[in-house]
């Protein structure tokens, strides 16, 4: 398995949720608007890993992120890392801000 | 030790907790409710795997819950993946929507 | 190792800290107060397998605690699963009541 | 890997912040401020264990902080724990004190 941080998003309304993600860094400007949607009374997995548009995220670079959402959602943040041989799972939830 | 969600509900009121909970899907509509009770200052462990009315969840499939209370309790979810030789323990909070 | 079950209480505050612990289960009636002081500016660790009075906790039982304090504090749940070669961490923040 | 105990702060905003650390400890008297800026728009990883001014933090010390900042931003605890041959993480989200 392969190291990775991934949001899983809970839509559990009767609207499509449109999301927007930025991302963080240390020393340089924030990339983004990310574009995603989650359906109605669906959810799911975004892996930063994966994203591309505007451009990738560099691996191995620690970064931080703020997502919006135009209808309420809940996020739940987890990274593995598997840099060593038993892999680490962590997880929180984001930090709901108004 | 296999792979579990579970989640732990604590009611500490004087009144017992009539407990629903929706699954919800990436690719599927939600399915629920399904129905528990907790006792007035009991707590309880529930395991998704346990899961049998309206249906069973299907094993490996990602999904996320809303869980909803005539009482006010207190839920902690936990994750235990046993994919590797050492298990990963994972533990949120819900989120509490009002 | 051992399992462990513990809570890191923090009194930021410059009056001591008066907590009281009820500790619940999933098939008999609550137990406690138990009674703990934690002086102002200061941080103490509890753990659940040290509790004697009122009654000790009995090992490998599911349980759930609420956690009263006389001014704010901030509570930290950590628990250690030693039953496995690589030992398992999780931590939460205790969900605040009002 | 060494243990170490760190936070990550998120400043999403548009002013830097100046962020001001209160070390707690179990048996003598707190130690603070340790003092940092997060530029506005940026991420930053502070490790306690490079803490110095004004005084390092002592190994294997309990220990607790409170973070304070003069603008709003996002605190992640994380904590990884070496002393066996797997490593374990853990995270919590900062709880927000107004």
């Amino acid at each position: 398995m392969e190291s990775y941080e991934a949001v899983c998003i809970l839509n559990a309304g009767e609207q499509d949720a449109e999301i927007r993600i930025t991302v963080f860094y240390e020393d340089r400007d924030p990339v983004g608007p990310y574009c995603f949607s989650v359906a109605a009374r669906r959810t799911r997995h975004l892996r930063f890993n994966d994203f591309t548009d505007p451009q990738a995220i560099p691996r191995g670079t620690a970064f931080a992120s703020v997502i919006e959402s135009n209808v309420p959602v809940v996020v739940q943040h987890t990274r593995l890392d598997s840099r060593q041989e038993a892999n680490a799972l962590l997880s929180t939830m984001a930090f709901p801000a108004s």
